[in-house]
């Protein structure tokens, strides 16, 4: 490996953040879920979850494209609502669902820099009942148009990066955050991958 | 038309904004230019720029579509890059673009609230020389993860709810922006689409 791609690694596992997730409820389409996996890795989000207990379970995500950055994040794969949320519960402190209700607040008025999982549902019927009763919020994107719904990896790219933007101004880039033992793990792991692919 | 649904069409109008408008130059994938669509819909830009001088000329983006966010929008189509530029300069003071370079600031960093064109390029090529030499100034969405771009619709998502939330603290949302001509006109023209469908 060259020096300079050993301190472009080293410069993003810096960035990677620990405590902000994105659980994946049954989103369908391969498409969303590699352009979530982008906004992810854009932002320093280094592991997220994938549920998929009403839609088939997905396959590598092109992982060999240079595109696709599930190469660059740790990717919990899961079958079983219950087991998922209880390793996210584990991990982070709050669980904030999107979808249309009543006791929606906006995206804007919610504290991004405290620990939270934010949970984004299918395509076309958006989050279980499960997984509502599982979370402790739900936020919407405000809109003001005749269309009243976003695509899943746009509405998931406008959370991130508001929450890239509230983590920027609390300082949360300005110091490593993932444990060492971690942060050599994944050098490692990067390191082997082919640079002039990726 | 029931009074519900022109109450709900003059909502969205008191929203349009007058100040804001997309540029694409030459973006090629449909899906994008859709998706970019419903972006500016729901954050109430009524007007667009969809400039093809080297790829195709787009046809009606699935105008029957429910989801397509075109039939609630104004598009201006070119396939001359000045005039497409005169016109766009002749209603908006700042031309910016994005892509990467030595001279780019972080979007973050913007006053969206002025009168301001946001052009986006193509999904490969980015720019053109001649649409560079014709902005203002040139911007980046900051990234720190190991992939260095985003999606169009995704860059373009980003920094419009950037715009939207600038606007909105700054009141722009609170008063109607349209002139009245221009607002009864769509309102005719809205309140023809088949409701059950749109």
């Amino acid at each position: 490996m060259t020096e300079e791609r050993q301190q472009r690694i080293a410069s993003v596992l810096s960035k990677r953040q620990v405590n902000i997730t994105v659980v994946l409820d049954n989103v369908f389409d391969p498409h969303n879920i590699s352009a979530v996996m982008r906004s992810c890795d854009a932002i320093g989000i280094q592991e997220i979850y994938v549920l998929t207990n009403m839609v088939p379970k997905h396959k590598k995500w092109g992982f060999r494209s240079s595109r696709s950055a599930s190469k660059w994040l740790d990717v919990h794969q899961f079958t079983d609502t219950q087991k998922c949320f209880e390793q996210v519960r584990s991990r982070y402190s709050t669980i904030l669902t999107t979808h249309l209700s009543s006791n929606a607040v906006s995206l804007y008025n919610l504290d991004l820099t405290r620990s939270v999982a934010l949970v984004f549902g299918n395509e076309q019927y958006g989050l279980s009942e499960e997984v509502r009763a599982l979370a402790d919020g739900n936020f919407v994107i405000p809109q003001v148009g005749m269309i009243q719904s976003l695509n899943i990896s746009v509405a998931c790219a406008v959370t991130l990066y508001e929450v890239f933007r509230q983590k920027t101004v609390a300082g949360h880039y300005d110091l490593p955050q993932l444990k060492s033992e971690h942060c050599n793990e994944l050098s490692n792991q990067w390191g082997l991958y082919d640079k002039n692919l990726f």
